[in-house]
């Protein structure tokens, strides 16, 4: 017996190859690899692909599981898959890995960055890799894009980091981009954002490991990630949920971090604990240079001003902030895309997100914007 | 000729000392000196004296100059002086240096702390401090006052942690504190306080002079107490201020961090250039305490809950949040304490600072709540 829909959506990471590749600021890359997986079947008249991309720690596992044993699916499962928001049954979807994806664990990213071996060098490019932009993934993928035979996007897609990405798209190329799914994004770094992205880089450089950036591969400055990484989950985290998993709890019962010196309140020994674990999959160069693009970013930069970059969209836009987003779309920090895209007349939604998740919203309740990412799609 | 009113209030260190304090962990410190200045004159009921508390990195050096030269007068000289809110020509003001307080530079801060000589070992305490709370401080403080002949407060104010010392004065001796004026402060540290706190202290550890906290005299951790000021600065800093003072410059003229690898924008450059100074004069392990004392503050402990913790208030209450102030009033985080003072029928006043400055607003803007202070003075 044949079941057309298997009981998962299975995931599988494929790569491509780009012979050479030039990023924006002039360096050559040589045989770049960008992973990617896809969900659904591209059409005939290949005009149903969507592209999803990734969130800062994130990578182009967005939907499915490896093996039906996995503990978790891939980060937007909740709204990909058959009959879902991002209805594969419908739509090809394809997610990327971003240039210089600060993970390292295979397969989940396995894109060119900071880690990667240099052809010309015989190691890897670590510190010395080039600065990237958020135009160069956009330009990177579009030409894996090219490569698969798909010149049209139906819509591009991405929470955070994979929102800047989506709106750098329909700015760059117009023409390409139906629709633009924005969840938790900003249209530019402020000083505030970029002080608090410069204090998570200055944590990776200050562990002793890090030694320039010209680390051991077998002794990597994993203490100095997880105290970035630290800084990251605190900013992103929802105080509520916070609060509610955490609260003033002491780490064990009947401990008094007040008055001891030695023990720890519960979100301590999680900080502890969680932010470890995750330094082990990333890698502190890539790190350094997402944080460096991130604090880049401007959607107006080379468009003379916002209004001018929001005037070129051709794009439907939908924005999905948080309410609760103290990262992102903070409550002080009315975002000046929404108002520049409808001064320009363009054709855009904002469905906010609850406010208990904080900034990661756009990731932990996304299944709550279903109806709006639907009506987004189904408008032609 | 004599003048009654010199030019500038003049502003000298005196130092008190107690024999033995017993602090809430159960520690006895031997031979602990406390830094203060006074501005103004006791008068001889003895009932003009109020109570100026400092914040998280300040001193008693609140107001005046100790020398006509100095750059800058004490923090809050705007509000503190002849004919001002805090009127030195009817009030007799004192401001104390905290127990444990992250300054170490004389005259500034002279007050024991973990970098004091530990008069048993006749080395400094180090990491070996013992855990402080603000109930510590409030007890010593009030040793100090009743050597001075002061058994009974007109006002208790401060700025953020002198916010909270304020608020504890007013719960633990309700019948000798007849008003608190507490400024962007809070009445408990939630999980995400706790959290960033606890990221800050990290970084301090990851410092490799730190050395578990017994670092040499001469080669203190100051790279990592610059990234945890840097987190600090970040996070008190208002979102606006700082984009207006650094927006998306580039450090020097022409270059493009976007794209070269040893460029920077200019809010790092001034962080890299700030945080160092400030670090050169505070002492790490005394961040460490200050960051564990915050952690635990919470002024509901020992009364069983917030509400009844404001019950026992017999103060006027001011409080002055600022609007703009992401780090203890948040926009999303409704103030219980507010709320609770209501419900206790207690008289308190809400008079908000502007939002440009965050945090700071409570010591940048604080010649705003002029008014409101003068008010609450006033007032029998």
């Amino acid at each position: 017996m044949i079941t057309a829909h298997p009981p998962y959506l299975r995931a599988e990471k494929q790569v491509a190859h780009l012979y050479e590749f030039e990023l924006a600021c002039g360096r050559l890359l040589e045989k770049v690899t960008i992973g990617y997986e896809t969900y659904g079947r591209l059409n005939e008249a290949r005009d149903n692909a969507i592209l999803i991309c990734h969130f800062f720690s994130g990578s182009s596992h967005a939907a499915g599981r490896y093996h039906p044993e996995d503990a978790a699916p891939g980060w937007w499962d909740a709204i990909i898959g058959p009959a879902k928001a991002i209805d594969t049954d419908r739509y090809y979807v394809i997610a990327m890995d971003a240039l210089g994806c600060v993970r390292v664990d295979a397969p989940h990213a396995v894109t060119t960055g900071p880690a990667t071996i240099d052809p010309m060098l015989g190691r890897s490019y670590g510190p010395d890799f080039p600065p990237l932009v958020v135009a160069d993934t956009v330009r990177a993928h579009r030409a894996v894009l090219r490569q698969l035979g798909i010149t049209k996007l139906a819509a591009v897609a991405g929470p955070s980091y994979g929102a800047m990405q989506a709106l750098e798209w329909a700015t760059l190329f117009p023409e390409e981009v139906e629709r633009v799914i924005a969840a938790i994004g900003l249209s530019g770094f402020q000083a505030r954002e970029m002080g608090l992205y410069r204090v998570m880089l200055e944590a990776i450089r200050l562990d002793p490991k890090f030694r320039g950036g010209y680390y051991a591969p077998d002794s990597p400055p994993n203490d100095g990630l997880a105290v970035a990484s630290g800084l990251m989950i605190m900013l992103s985290s929802g105080r509520e949920q916070l609060q509610a998993a955490f609260g003033r709890r002491p780490a064990e019962v009947g401990s008094d971090p007040a008055s001891e010196a030695d023990s720890a309140w519960a979100i301590e020994e999680w900080l502890a604990r969680e932010t470890l674990a995750r330094a082990s999959f990333c890698d502190a160069n890539a790190w350094i240079s997402m944080l460096r693009t991130n604090m880049a970013w401007d959607l107006a930069a080379g468009h003379g001003s916002l209004e001018k970059a929001a005037a070129t969209i051709q794009a439907r836009v939908l924005l999905l902030p948080a309410l609760g987003d103290e990262l992102a779309d903070m409550p002080h920090h009315h975002d000046p895309l929404h108002q520049a895209l409808r001064a320009a007349g363009k054709d855009v939604t904002v469905t906010p997100l609850p406010a208990a998740n904080g900034h990661l919203a756009g990731l932990l309740d996304i299944a709550q914007a279903a109806p709006a990412i639907r009506a987004c799609l189904e408008q032609a």
